[in-house]
């Protein structure tokens, strides 16, 4: 199952070439994660998610330019591999039926207090995997 | 032969976390990008470079945390594969031995009156390949 | 007549302090007034507006910490004084009852092409005067 | 007395126009007083000043649109009224005699611990009064 966030653009996230510069993409990956680990993981029963998780890769593909417009844009996620202490997730960025650049990312649970890395619980786990999908 | 770049950090960087957050990162890659395709290009003869090169893909694995210090961070950054009408660029985003994170982009040369990607120019090759290392 | 722009905030918008970062409050305002001068004075024949407005001022009162939250935050803008060549907006950041910041900004008309500021057109005083409010 | 900041500029932090970013402004200006109020401070026995300072109102006038390159800019800043509760930044964003931007800031000291604004203390005030300046 994918989730669909939908992403609120900002004029200033242009740069001087006129297009919504590559760094701002990882941005709208970000608030992407927070709307699904934060605010849908809290609903689910996985808060733990709120107070941690480490990115520990990106990877990112950008298919075409992107220029800002006031609807935004779509943000699809959905969950790939899920390991002992990580998981993975991955996205596209589209509008209707034109992509914009596919990604993923790799994101480990992180015990702020004890300030280190720990496992996926068994909420976290069951609340994931009903986002996993292959491809 | 790599390029080292001083990148200047800001406090505005860090994220509620207390960290650089992760896309800040990608930022620093940009000026280390623009420093040496930009600047150092337009010395040595690849002038047109700085008239047009578009990000087709980033990945970047995080190694520790990063905390703003006003002394900045080296990036050094140097190109693995040149192809026909694209190159590769490699960093390593560290203060002295501690290395916070490696990252590759792949770049496309563009021509922006043309409005479409262009191959790599003989001058351009003969600049990125004084910085060609393997790794 | 007050226009509300419902902005959409960034987790990232915090700083280290856990707050929205007392400088993006400046990109909120902006997008309102790109909101309300790109796409409504578009529609209301003051197309011009979107080829170029320089800010020659900003001035902001932050009136208590804004934490992010999804819902976003409102800002209500309307138009202060116009002049020959220049005009004011004013701006509130609330969320319901709420009051977060004050502020308001003097933009120029801009004739990029020209390279110079240039003067209120007819077309746009018009538009602009169903904006004005006192206070 | 005034405190010169060389502050780095980044090619991200031009817009769509070409220009630095009206709102990246207020980013120099936050890194100049982390670097005056921070660092200098925390030398000069102001130490408190790192734990925490809000930022109670900015105004800031753009004198000419401001282009990146690669030697940055400078930011001149100095204190302008201190009272019991709050003191005055005030700043000039230049290049050598080309002048960008003058601006000014209330700032508060704030209790992180107590979560509340507190008074300026004797050792705060000593050092701040070094920096005074008219104008």
């Amino acid at each position: 199952m994918r989730h669909r966030f939908r992403c609120a653009m900002r004029w200033g996230d242009m740069d001087a070439y006129g297009h919504v510069n590559n760094v701002v993409y990882l941005s709208y990956l970000e608030e992407a994660r927070v709307d699904m680990l934060f605010h849908l993981g809290a609903a689910q029963g996985a808060k733990a998610l709120t107070e941690g998780v480490l990115v520990a890769r990106h990877e990112i593909d950008y298919k075409r330019p992107l220029v800002y417009h006031p609807r935004g844009v779509d943000i699809d996620l959905w969950v790939g591999a899920i390991k002992g202490a990580s998981f993975e997730i991955r996205y596209e960025v589209h509008d209707g039926d034109v992509l914009f650049a596919r990604a993923a990312s790799l994101l480990v649970p992180y015990d702020l207090a004890a300030g280190r890395p720990r496992r996926v619980s068994p909420e976290e786990r069951a609340f994931l995997e009903r986002y996993v999908e292959a491809g």
